[in-house]
């Protein structure tokens, strides 16, 4: 089999070991007479992963017991409703830092439900960049402050976060996630999609301060309501089965390969050889700040609109997938998540120095 | 590989033939260098088969124009919060049938999101029973009558649906969909888990009628906004790809099997070997009205709990999963949905006689 090179932004390429070891116990789960599908979500078999998979998620990411970890279904888009729904306190206000498509869809979801205040929205620089996070404050009298670790289409992320003091900090990191280590500590929530680098799409990570569940609001039905999903560990109701297995299968892929460590610098060694690529060219331009260039989705652009077309027709003719950037931003975007071979990054900027041999 | 057979209640057993398939396309799908679970939601491999999914899913159910038919996340219960988001009308009521586990944890939320009347509360009989659909009015000023078409739990199953004149019905389907043709004209919307008669949890399938949408409330976050849903067939966020890859696979399985008819054929053999074993012994009792008697979940009563412990004690070392009736109603359930074959529940009725011979 020759595999294709896989930059799309998300569902996004996924470790072949993991692909051939899902496919090893599809029909017969280690010799148990059943898929690890069809098994019962109550006990037994389901449970034992589930477990040991919640157990790897916390080790690799240093997680502490004031934490709940769980997933849910209904994708990173169903938190922008539950996050305000459950913390946004009436009479209060949300802090929103408006960086681009994904924190400002939050956003716009939690104006639907309260009263909002944008600390800084990058609109002003057409989101390339993002506030430097020694300056970030909360409000007064602020619910939680919110922000985006990683705008995926935009490009750009957070290499710091800010401190909100006891004011809690709640992060969509749907896109970078197990791509470093991170501070937990500094979060009252982290939560994302898992079909970046950890699996394939169904499920949603949520790691969640107790301590923040005590400001929950009252009145919520049972799916909206993180405090039942803590209790039951994410199985108040039938959780999404085949992305979580497959979610533990890279997380023990992410152990061999040296952990959030190991990915940081696997991401750094990546990122480099495209943004070395595009810095040493003035045929290919960044268009985002350099202090917050994204190491999972590198954002880039042509001289013109019909050399970006024909870049990626051609890279389409030589095995490579989605390298358009997202509609509603054009240009160019190689996502270069964690399961992306080293190989397939080298491929990608010597396609990119070929294409401007001939085209620059 | 020996085969167990699989009595659970959801996730449940999958047709074999399918987990084949899921096999064999797991690493390279169809020969284009990638799995489908790698690959992006928008155009190319995802969506070509996405639509033969919702093409197949809308002509074995013989669902016309008027209907949109897409999936979402979050699994049935996510609905029990949408459905009175969007559709009770503030000034208005909505009406519920309560008739087990599932309707009634509906109910519970659509209380908190508005008022609910209750034409109907089994609570009296124990949930073992269903109003006569020819009796059932909506009240006036009704937004909606809501029913769970199969109590999954309390196995008690609508043999036809009331009439509810102007009034929208809406039905969750979760554990009878695709077992029996259905009346998809009486309903404006139907919905349900896939993770019985359809797939791997993970998914949950809308059948919407358009008109319904014209009467939805308005303010309403994206991801609880049925209308957006409608407007992008269930991609205005990441989908469930895998469940719905997998949804399709056991849509061709049902249509090579007869389609619905088909479906009900076997379903009909299947619970009448069990039925019958119950009914021709003192032994076995079954705690439901024998006219609203469940095809998909059959619950049983021993003489005593003993009893009922040493059977699904014994019926374990027959290879037989998921015959411990659901904790909070104690006694035996069998599952018998469309993918467990015929001869898993031949064994089941032989091992019932078995054990009754031995301690009866
Ligand atoms: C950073 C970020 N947040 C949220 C989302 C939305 O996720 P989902 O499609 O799972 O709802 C995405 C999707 O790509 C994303 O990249
Ligand atoms: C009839 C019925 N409705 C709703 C549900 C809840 O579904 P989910 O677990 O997908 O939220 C179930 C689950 O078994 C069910 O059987
Ligand atoms: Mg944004
Ligand atoms: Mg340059
Ligand atoms: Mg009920
Ligand atoms: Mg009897």
């Amino acid at each position: 089999m020759e595999r294709k090179k896989n930059y799309f932004a998300g569902p996004s390429v996924m470790p072949v070991e993991v692909l051939e070891k899902l496919k090893e116990d599809m029909v017969d789960f280690k010799g148990q007479g059943l898929s690890m599908i069809e098994a019962s979500h109550r006990g037994g078999m389901f449970e034992e992963m589930y477990d040991q998979c919640l157990a790897l998620f916390r080790e690799l990411l240093g997680i502490s017991d004031e934490y709940d970890v769980y997933f849910l279904g209904g994708g990173a888009t169903l938190q922008f409703t539950m996050i305000p729904m459950n913390f946004l306190r009436p009479g209060s206000v949300a802090d929103y830092i408006r960086s681009g498509t994904w924190s400002n869809k939050a956003a716009d979801d939690a104006e639907k439900l309260g009263k909002v205040n944008y600390y800084y929205d990058g609109k002003a620089n057409n989101y390339s960049s993002l506030p430097d996070p020694k300056t970030v404050k909360p409000s007064e009298n602020s619910s939680y402050l919110y922000l985006c670790s990683n705008e995926t289409i935009g490009g750009i992320e957070w290499q710091d976060f800010p401190d909100t003091g006891s004011v809690p900090l709640i992060g969509d990191m749907s896109s970078d996630i197990f791509s470093r280590p991170i501070p937990v500590d500094s979060f009252s929530m982290i939560y994302g999609g898992v079909q970046k680098n950890l699996g394939p799409a169904g499920a949603t990570f949520i790691i969640m301060k107790k301590s923040l569940l005590e400001k929950q609001n009252s009145n919520l039905t049972a799916y909206m309501d993180y405090k039942l999903h803590s209790k039951n560990k994410g199985l108040y109701n039938t959780p999404p089965v085949f992305s979580i297995w497959a979610v533990k299968l890279v997380l023990e892929w992410i152990k061999a390969n040296g952990g959030t460590e190991g990915m940081l610098k696997r991401a750094i060694e990546k990122s480099s050889i495209i943004y070395d690529t595009i810095d040493n060219s003035s045929f290919f331009r960044s268009p985002v700040d350099a202090a917050y260039r994204s190491r999972m989705n590198i954002v880039f652009r042509l001289p013109n609109e019909e050399l970006e077309a024909k870049f990626v027709e051609e890279s389409k003719k030589e095995g490579m997938l989605g390298l358009k950037g997202h509609r509603s931003v054009g240009g160019l975007r190689a996502s270069i998540y964690n399961a992306l071979p080293v190989e397939d990054v080298v491929a990608l900027a010597q396609f990119m120095k070929e294409f401007e041999r001939k085209n620059g």
